[in-house]
């Protein structure tokens, strides 16, 4: 095996963990489980150990019997890849030379053993699944983290500014594609940054708010980035060698068939889920985005009502207080809210039974993304396109919400708007943008980082007491009174802590990066210096996802990807928008970079309508164009993949035409080979009397006659001199 | 063969003629180069008859010097197809086998004969161009008619209003699929038209003109249209075949290129030239584009110009004459202007210098609709978005045109705009559009048919004369003088006839149908009749178009494709413009469907501007559900494809893999294959001595033991009772 030495004896060879649980399961049941779950993997052709875990749990440590079993299922999966065009060659027929070729990263080796666990029996899996009848007591399965790689990895990245690609390849070599482009997405879009937090600020400095050059300059900057991040995709997918691996589709096992067809070409039975009946459940979908826009919106909309009308209107004692309010409700509440949707969400995407896991994915982003899409940006599209034209109509009507403050004012007064025309403060907008963009990121940062670890700490001192509990309570003597093998205690002792991890979800990550993208391409003409903060947030944010990983997570199983999926389509419908809404900011507020000056009258609906026309197709002539260019230059990836291409198909038409070629006459044994076939003609014209083309074609019996006779038609039809005859 | 006897012995089995045309070349020249001609066509294995042409030309008859060579060419551009992803399963090794399976269609085979023709000599061709150094003697290359075919063809066809699938199978077996593509296209447009002929019929006895309902199911319907053609593009290239060929582009032999250089990967030398320079030259289009707007777009507004002078403002003498002035200035100058600029085009997209004829043909293509689109739409876009808001405000400054008018005026009363307010005329716009969709379609269709045969005549009368002529004037003999042979005469006389036919171009019918979509998305909604129009014409349209071929032009040489190409673009941009148009006009004319009541200051803009965005984004809108919907419903065509896919995947993977499936350990033999594996770990331990890991490995020996460990474990640590311990 290729994987360096080191990584796997740190952890005694051992590849995957299984944690088998039996808290919950009576005794004989658990025995009965334990047994099958052992054979199955034995069969599958695991090598096993089991030890005992923390309370009422066994570990389970697996790895490849042998490394011809695992070399097989690298093949196998090897000449899958290049049936499904994954690959350019065939993978040479000799197994473990195939190997020797190309040897295993530690990824690969990884997500094959992984394969084995979990695959279905006919593939030539184990066929587990985690938490799920037949397999419910199986809790998680995880590889080891390689503590040796992850200590210099965290250390090189904390003190390099750019990440190289020979970084990303070690990502993708020890984690797996799929984790891999999440770092290579983040990396970029970092890098990219660089120009226009550079621009930013000196707009800010130059040209204040709402500059219009900004948002060009910030619009072009996002087409570019999203078309620059499509090629890099395909590049890294040919780098990395898995261009096309999202065409290989997994099967869900929860998809529930309607009925089971025989396959008019292939003859086999294939279980289908009319498509036709799906789409109208995934119509299902708009209902639920009404729904989740009006519960969120409202929600929104009423504390934004609330907090205008206390910190505009209300001027009574308190106030400085009272103004929290709406801030502590939304805190509160929104996340409640989102869960509450989400899980909705889960429920439909369920509902619409997906065949793949791709399909199942690609849905629920979709619905996540709509989710977030209004919790993140609406508030400030509320300020931006309905508190400052309408404000100065809609807030006398903004009494109602003086209950929340009636307890506290002395008279009705200080609940009545001022009569002398009301004025929308100007400095709302831009506070709230940094508010989401520096504020709300840096909570955000720390929830991610600081949340895990107490959670863990708790969570570690709960199994702790639990298990004394149960020592004290019981006659069954607690995991910790079996005593380790000396030389495996510190190893098993990790293992064991390991387990408790959480495990890694990329899409988590990604999902955070796209929100943030968005108030970018959408808002960020409000305040220029938001690519500022950004830029510093991600530097930090990449490392600490790092940390992340290797500290606060379970090792994820490597899996493969050739894109960051259909987050992609987020990016550009966010990009789409954000010519609309910066077209429209700078319309209504660019008086000169002063703000807004909230008088509706003077903002002209055509005029903003053009500029919001005019923006948008110029954008979308710009993505046309950016697109062209970038299609013609062609990267080092694609020339490779050419190449490799053009190798294989150079090989196999010298193999199977070599010969052939020759077939073709050379002029001097033409005679004889006209003669020949001739002579062949003629007998099987005298068979079946000889028809009238035969006539035709021997009447000049070689290519020298015929040109003979040409020579001689020319002779007597060519104009006497060389000049054209009149 | 597969091909038909009938079909090839009418034509004494000739599969290709050559007209080789020395007129304007010297006796000892003509002959030099007619015998490397005649040389070259016999290396690449081509059998070859002479005989004398009309004036000053020979003709050369060829076919495949044997079945063999033949099959080897067929074989390896099958190969080839398989190697590029047009073909799932690799042909059968054996050549004529793999011919017997799948035997050739007449298509196949004359497409076959062509590459020998024309494909350079390292691809076994004779690498003949038409009218170019080395060959510019090389007239034409062209297959024979099959007249009893084409009898049968037309007379079927005009019986019938409904092609069937079969009916344009049979056109790719006989033309091949480029000329299959742009029937099928034409076909399932005029099936699609029946409904918006239907409603567009009744829209106009029940709703009159600028129908906001007519817009929409329009537009609707050009969507789903659209889309359905894209699906059943791809349908059709699996039914044919032929999906993917698109990706095996054949170089020009025109392109220049400006370095040579190593491939870095394969080594081979490859010719390049730098795509940003091409870039570069691109960007010439843009000056080229604005270019000819104003050169065509000046000369339409000045005679529109003229035009509402003569008609609104000049109330003189000779009036109804004057009033043809315009257009008759209109269709003289034009179509010169269009040439013009075709030339300008066709220069300029030889400066591009692209690599492959598909590259030159897409960029030709665009350039092409560009013109067409301004010579087809602006004067009703004047029309719509210029006169009618604004024509109150031109008209008074027209008395420049008055000049025009000036000589017949008795006096500049006449000349004067009436003083009082200028109404303008509410029919202008219908009648114009009535003029596009029915009156210059039948002009254009009596063009179309018409004036070649007309023109044909006059030719041939002019070549006998000339004939005779040079007959009278020197003692060369004449072609006609030089006795055929009494069972050739008849057979001779064809193919001199066919020689003088043009060649005919299918991208010029089908610029035709496009433009004719352009209106219907565009305009249709001014006057619902216009599908009505559309639906009779295309039914002729569809059977001229056939009789055309057959007669008027040489028999096209079978060329494959596996779209219409670069017009579906074009189609989408229509589209796409529709729905800015359509609700532009709704808006702007639809008061009661009265007509437009030329007053601009009824016109407001932000709502014009509000119209024009919705109904823009719910296009967009639509299009994505259309997509999505079709998407998920899958045709014929592709499970046929799946189907063969799988069956590919499924040989290969039990040919590779099928000994490896045994290689999993059955669970009884386990213990020995790990005790086996054990005691081979255990010598490579103690070659160099056991490290940890083979420790741990080793303390269970085999699966059933660690089934047994972990029995005893559960039996320690499992709660008393089955229920979860707290």
């Amino acid at each position: 095996m290729a994987v360096p030495v080191s990584a796997l004896h740190a952890n005694f060879d051992v590849d995957y963990v299984l944690v088998y649980r039996f808290a919950d399961t009576s005794k004989a049941e658990a025995n009965e489980h334990f047994a099958r779950l052992i054979q199955v993997l034995a069969r599958a052709g695991l090598q096993i150990e089991v030890r005992n875990g923390d309370n009422c749990s066994l570990l389970i440590f697996v790895k490849p019997a042998s490394d011809k079993i695992l070399n097989n299922h690298v093949y196998r999966s090897r000449v899958k890849d290049w049936l499904y065009g994954v690959r350019a060659a065939q993978p040479d027929r000799e197994a473990h030379s195939s190997l020797t070729e190309q040897p295993l990263t530690e990824a690969e080796r990884y997500r094959m053993v992984y394969q084995m666990i979990t695959d279905p029996r006919e593939d030539g899996g184990a066929g587990i699944t985690l938490k799920q009848e037949p397999w419910k007591n199986v809790e998680s399965v995880f590889p080891l983290h390689d503590h040796r790689f992850n200590k210099e990895w965290m250390k090189k990245w904390s003190t390099t500014t750019f990440l190289k690609p020979e970084d990303l390849d070690e990502i993708r070599d020890r984690l797996g594609e799929k984790v891999a482009y999440y770092f290579a997405f983040t990396q970029s879009y970092f890098q990219f940054l660089m120009f226009p937090a550079a621009f930013g600020f000196s707009a800010w400095v130059l040209l204040g708010y709402f500059s219009s050059i900004y948002a060009i300059v910030n619009g072009l900057w996002c087409i570019i980035f999203l078309e620059y991040w499509k090629r890099q995709e395909v590049d890294l997918g040919l780098r990395w060698g898995v261009k096309g691996v999202s065409t290989i589709q997994q099967k869900r096992r929860e998809f529930q068939h309607e009925k089971e067809i025989q396959d008019p070409v292939t003859g086999e039975t294939v279980q289908v889920f009319p498509a036709t009946k799906r789409l109208g459940r995934q119509a299902l979908q708009v209902p639920f985005a009404v729904l989740a826009c009006m519960a969120l919106g409202t929600l929104i909309a009423v504390c934004f009502g609330i907090e205008v009308f206390l910190s505009e209107v209300y001027n009574g004692p308190f106030k400085s207080i009272l103004v929290f309010l709406p801030t502590g409700l939304l805190t509160t509440l929104i996340p409640t809210l989102t869960t509450l949707l989400t899980s909705v969400a889960t429920q439909l995407n369920d509902y619409e039974n997906y065949e793949t896991h791709e399909g199942y994915e690609a849905a629920m982003t979709q619905k996540v993304f709509i989710l977030n899409f209004i919790t993140s940006y609406l508030p400030i599209l509320l300020t931006a396109f309905v508190y400052v034209p309408f404000g100065s109509l809609i807030v006398p009507y903004l009494d109602i919400f003086s209950l929340t403050a009636r307890p506290f004012a002395e008279n009705e007064e200080q609940l009545k708007a001022p009569n002398t025309g009301f004025e929308i403060n100007p400095a709302r907008l831009r506070k709230q943008v940094i508010y989401f963009t520096v504020t709300a990121q840096i909570v955000n940062f720390a929830m991610e980082t600081l949340v895990p670890i107490i959670k863990r700490r708790g969570f570690s001192k709960y199994q702790e007491m639990k298990t004394e509990r149960a020592a004290k309570k019981r006659g069954a003597s607690p995991a910790s009174t079996i005593q380790d093998v000396p030389e495996e205690a510190e190893f098993l002792k990790r293992v064991r802590n390991e387990a408790t991890l959480d495990s890694y979800d990329v899409t988590t990550d990604l999902r955070e990066m796209v929100v943030q993208y968005g108030y970018l391409s959408l808002f960020s003409v409000v305040w220029p210096l938001t690519p500022v903060s950004f830029i510093i947030n991600n530097w930090i944010e990449l490392r600490s996802d790092a940390a992340k990983i290797c500290l606060e997570m379970q090792r994820p199983a490597p899996l493969r990807a050739d894109s960051i999926g259909p987050w992609l389509d987020s990016l550009g419908f966010l990009t789409w928008l954000g010519s609309i809404t910066t077209a429209a900011l700078v319309y209504l507020f660019s008086n000169d970079g002063l703000g807004p000056d909230g008088n509706p009258s003077t903002i002209k609906g055509w005029a903003l309508l053009l500029t919001i026309f005019f923006s948008e197709h110029i954008y979308l002539l710009l993505r046309m164009g950016v697109q062209l260019t970038i299609s013609k230059i062609d990267s080092p990836g694609m020339e490779k993949e050419r190449g490799e291409k053009f190798m294989v198909r150079k090989r196999y038409l010298e193999e199977t035409l070599g010969e052939n070629a020759l077939d073709l006459p050379p002029s001097h044994s033409e005679e004889k080979i006209t003669r020949a076939s001739l002579e062949e003609d003629a007998r099987q014209g005298t068979l079946h009397n000889m028809g009238p083309q035969d006539h035709f074609w021997k009447r000049q019996q070689s290519w020298e006659e015929s040109a003979k006779v040409g020579a001689g038609l020319i002779e007597k039809m060519a104009p006497v001199d060389g000049k054209k005859n009149q």
